[in-house]
């Protein structure tokens, strides 16, 4: 998948290239090659195991692997910038080693990539359109998300709505993209698009479980980052609606002004004492067990259908 | 054009759709319609033509044209918010009106939303691919315009290669895309990319004189802003290369950290001694006519060719 993805980088401008692989952890802000990780490639595991549920060789999914990874990418490059991220993946981000411009159009050209890296094969048009309305659920779950920044408290059906769009409909549109490539029918396309969806949530959730009671250590994100920013998260949004003395409490600490000293500490704690927690870890098994029962209904090989499971439960009960 | 335009917008969220409405001159920052012309929508007349060219009907190119126009507003969105340009159409800009993160958000849907227009219609992955390629080329031209800034004197020839992707690549996308929604052979959409190769050439040309020479009051633009911004436009790329006294004190303002009390008038009055505005009209007259011999090698229905044909001279002769 890497070297694929290296190859479609080629085609891009000099500069571009050099800002996406930095980005990417291919190389350092010189153009100097690395020896990172670039993240966990979720996105394109999924677009790979999604080809052979349907049959089909890995290697068929790869151009949707490559360009759900670009796609992902470009809303990552772009998130930096608008959320001003200093660091991403421990690494400092594209806007803060370049400049506002950079990010834009690199964040760009990759949203391009993504197209031309699926378009010239084999049911291109299919994959290409997934990729075009996976791209417009995640604006609308972006503009949500910010839109509940300037909100003291977001009922949790609107948050879960967010979550499926921003986090949920490239998950689901990455399951699918491998099957769609190898010509699958239509209802093995919509159980891995419901498996993906599912996913996404469970993702979500347990993200979320990680940005207020993670370790730090772990992570690498700042101690109760969520909390410090007052994001509008699956956990917060079901905390605030759910009624009670703790949940009134960190409502209270939600509409009020922030005060310099404040203790994230003990909201984290009456969160979790108002049930948050149990509720979200509950909440994500729920969707796993969701994921799965989507793929129950259509045949796919065993081998595949394992590994896609394996993948989902090692997402929603992950620790960092 | 202007009905499928507003039908594709709907597909959007609806801050995203206001705000492509509002730079789209559809309707004003509240969301009320407003009786304004939306640009020339040269794009779309190209690529509508291109339809005609290849023995089909108009509409047959009409995804095409949406989908030039949605790329070309995506970029144009993007790039207002990366010069700060306060306005565009006489009418405040969106990152303006709203704020970065709108502009960001905005432009990335608008080119999502591009891809999904075509993608679904008859030879769309083809006519897909021709947008993301146009995509690519028109960030490789942006970056290579941004690098200029920083540099005293550009060559000719560097500057001709960023305008034939900063300005030509979506106008030969948009001349030929129509074609290939059509179903066309290469040879003829070949020579319909050739076309629009060439006219934008000639147009950024003439765009480059008016930015110099062009009379605020007919082109909207501020007087000598060109020169004000010290752009490294063909007619200064062309002054700066040529030789002579006039082009040398040229080259010296150039280079020089700009004065409060600079005279951009007489800038403007050495250049064109210099022969650089004979030069710039010459040249678009020659790409003019390649325009019109890229087109003569292949059949092409004699209505559609004339209308091609009249749509290059007026954009290559104009006077705003």
């Amino acid at each position: 998948m890497w070297q694929a993805m290296r190859e479609a980088l080629d085609l891009l401008d000099p500069h571009t290239r050099l800002v996406a692989r930095y980005h990417l952890g291919f190389a350092d802000a010189h153009g100097r090659p690395v020896d990172e990780p670039g993240g966990k490639a979720v996105r394109a595991s999924l677009a790979l195991l999604s080809a052979r549920a349907a049959g089909g060789p890995a290697e068929v999914g790869l151009p949707g692997a490559v360009a759900v990874e670009l796609l992902h990418n470009s809303s990552l490059v772009h998130d930096d910038l608008l959320d001003r991220d200093p660091t991403r993946r421990h690494r400092p981000t594209v806007w803060t080693v370049w400049d506002e411009t950079t990010a834009v159009l690199t964040g760009d050209a990759l949203l391009g990539l993504a197209q031309e890296v699926v378009l010239p094969v084999s049911h291109g048009a299919a994959a290409g359109l997934l990729l075009a309305a996976a791209t417009r659920a995640l604006i609308r779950g972006q503009v949500n998300d910010i839109a509940f920044e300037t909100r003291d408290v977001v009922p949790l059906a609107e948050c879960l709505g967010m979550v499926a769009d921003k986090t949920g409909a490239l998950l689901s549109a990455s399951a699918a993209i491998g099957a769609v490539l190898a010509g699958a029918d239509r209802p093995l396309v919509d159980a891995l698009r419901g498996y993906g969806a599912e996913l996404g949530v469970a993702f979500q959730l347990i993200d979320d479980v990680l940005g207020v009671w993670g370790d730090p250590a772990v992570t690498g994100k700042p101690v109760f980052s969520d909390l410090a920013s007052r994001k509008k998260s699956l956990v917060m949004c079901w905390t605030t609606g759910s009624g009670g003395t703790s949940a009134r409490k960190v409502t209270e600490w939600l509409t009020a002004p922030p005060a310099a000293d404040e203790d994230l500490a003990w909201i984290a704690d009456l969160m979790e004492r108002a049930g948050a927690r149990d509720w979200a870890l509950a909440a994500a098994a729920a969707h796993l067990a969701a994921a799965e029962e989507s793929l129950s209904v259509v045949p796919i090989p065993d081998p595949a259908r394992d590994a896609l499971l394996t993948l989902a439960r090692s997402l929603a009960t992950r620790r960092s």
